[in-house]
């Protein structure tokens, strides 16, 4: 339940946006919404929202706004656009809390933005998938000021399990990119073993269970190393996500000199699956590309039990 | 205890076969030792084993012979050598297990000239470092056939504590290879991560607590990050001896035609820094390599509370 009623705005109703949105609906929050496709809107009006013609409308004498949609341009036109943009309809002392995954430097200006009108912000970018948005069990990484941090942590802990102030504004976002990264180098690398395995004689499932338990033990092994055995990558967290963060990753290590070999090799090989059609499979079909390169043909891996 | 001791022979007392003979001392078995360097030999004298002259002696009335050496071409001769090697000494009947990492091609080549004359071979390359061999904690891979796989478990299960066969002879080596190449691009990916989170101006130590229960976690997350955060790389595993590894797990794939382009990279990181004097340091000092790409000055990463 909720101590107070609040009036909260909801800008995206996409794959994670609408479960959020229903949510915050559940734990009581009188809440406003606005999607670029109206149709989706609506159906939130039997669960109780309001709805609202533009994200200006939506703003309007909300406490918190918060936003879920694809990328930094997506961000930039929802808060700042001249006539229909949020920021025209917030109060002085309302608070953004963008949920979406976008570039840490933009985060940071759009903030400053926002901040000469008096409203404060927190970027809060989640991982944990659709399924996590649905059970409220996100990790939600954040950035913000300690104040505007405590204002968006009574609404953030209805939609995640683990929410993390990282640090200042854009911090969220940062930590998010990290992330990508590290997961991209773990997909490869697992797929890199597989493939060897395949290619040297032996059987990928046994070699996965003998080294499992060791130094190559991964949440990447535990979850998704059966796509890769089996090759079928049902929807999870889609490829073509995967790579727009990764573009983000790869600006900011750009912006500051910084080399990353790993990621532009894996961002490298998610342009040819993306080119070939594989951008809404999950990403573990990064295990395609490299069986392509390897001549391994389609099909499970041979002697695999599942 | 042990039902009956058993007449053993260790080949190689270095960091691992040492504790690893010393298990087998303790579990009651008649050891007989043989080291390049005979002075290491002398030391297990006191433990109650017997020195031998020469791998060829210290097979002679042996039921198993354990090796444990650096490389291909140290087991090779140990093995094979036309006068010293313990394949002149070892009776029919009698079984080979060799706990060095080496390649399956020769593994395999080793094997069938012993099988000629009626000695078995079981490959059971490690993992668990120096540590795990004192406390016969080691993860061991196994390749061979049922039959040897059997004899050999009762000796392997004094060493190790999670023993898998992973299918016929080379296969250990192929799970052990297989390792290396997922480890490789683990760090790798962690290392490019935190030297992201510094270049966009987070603190990495913090990203790191926000991204650790999620998608990217791993045991090299949870055992090696403090490494990489601080800057210092205390003896672990060898880079040394993984670059090693990697050489073999290139090789096995060049041989079937199979390109793993993040174990190249990494491969080629470790080059570079075996060529500054890092060889001997714990293989996390690849985020050394990756800072110094990104013109991270050397130490702990900035407000890191270590």
């Amino acid at each position: 339940m909720y101590d107070a009623a609040m009036q909260l705005a909801v800008i995206g109703l996409g794959a994670m946006g609408a479960p959020m949105a229903r949510n915050l609906l559940k734990a009581g929050h009188s809440v406003t919404v606005f999607n670029r496709t109206a149709a989706k809107a609506v159906d939130f009006e039997k669960l109780g929202a309001r709805c609202a013609g533009s994200p200006r409308a939506a703003a309007v004498g909300c406490e918190i706004l918060l936003v879920n949609v694809s990328d930094t341009p997506d961000v930039e036109e929802v808060l700042l656009h001249p006539e229909t943009g949020a920021a025209l309809g917030l109060a002085q002392g309302s608070l953004v809390i963008d949920c979406s995954s976008i570039a840490p430097g933009t985060t940071r200006s759009i903030a400053a933005k926002l901040a000469l009108q008096g409203v404060g912000y927190v970027d809060a970018p989640v991982s944990g998938g659709p399924e996590g948005a649905e059970k409220a069990t996100l990790a939600i990484m954040c950035g913000g000021s300690e104040t505007d941090f405590a204002r968006a942590l009574p609404i953030l802990n209805l939609l995640g399990a683990r929410v993390v102030r990282v640090g200042p504004v854009g911090c969220g976002q940062v930590a998010k990119a990290v992330n990508q990264v590290v997961i991209a180098g773990t997909y490869q690398a697992l797929a890199e073993g597989l493939v060897l395995a395949a290619s040297a004689g032996a059987d990928p499932a046994q070699v996965l269970q003998a080294i499992s338990a060791g130094a190559a033990r991964s949440w990447v092994l535990e979850n998704r190393a059966g796509n890769m055995l089996r090759d079928q990558y049902p929807p999870g967290f889609r490829l073509a996500l995967h790579r727009k963060d990764l573009r983000i990753a790869l600006g900011e290590a750009q912006a500051a000199g910084a080399h990353l070999p790993l990621t532009q090799l894996v961002a490298a090989a998610e342009d040819r699956l993306l080119q070939s059609g594989h951008g809404a499979e999950d990403m573990s079909v990064l295990a395609r590309q490299v069986r392509e390169d390897a001549h391994i043909p389609p099909g499970p891996f041979p002697s695999t039990q599942t």
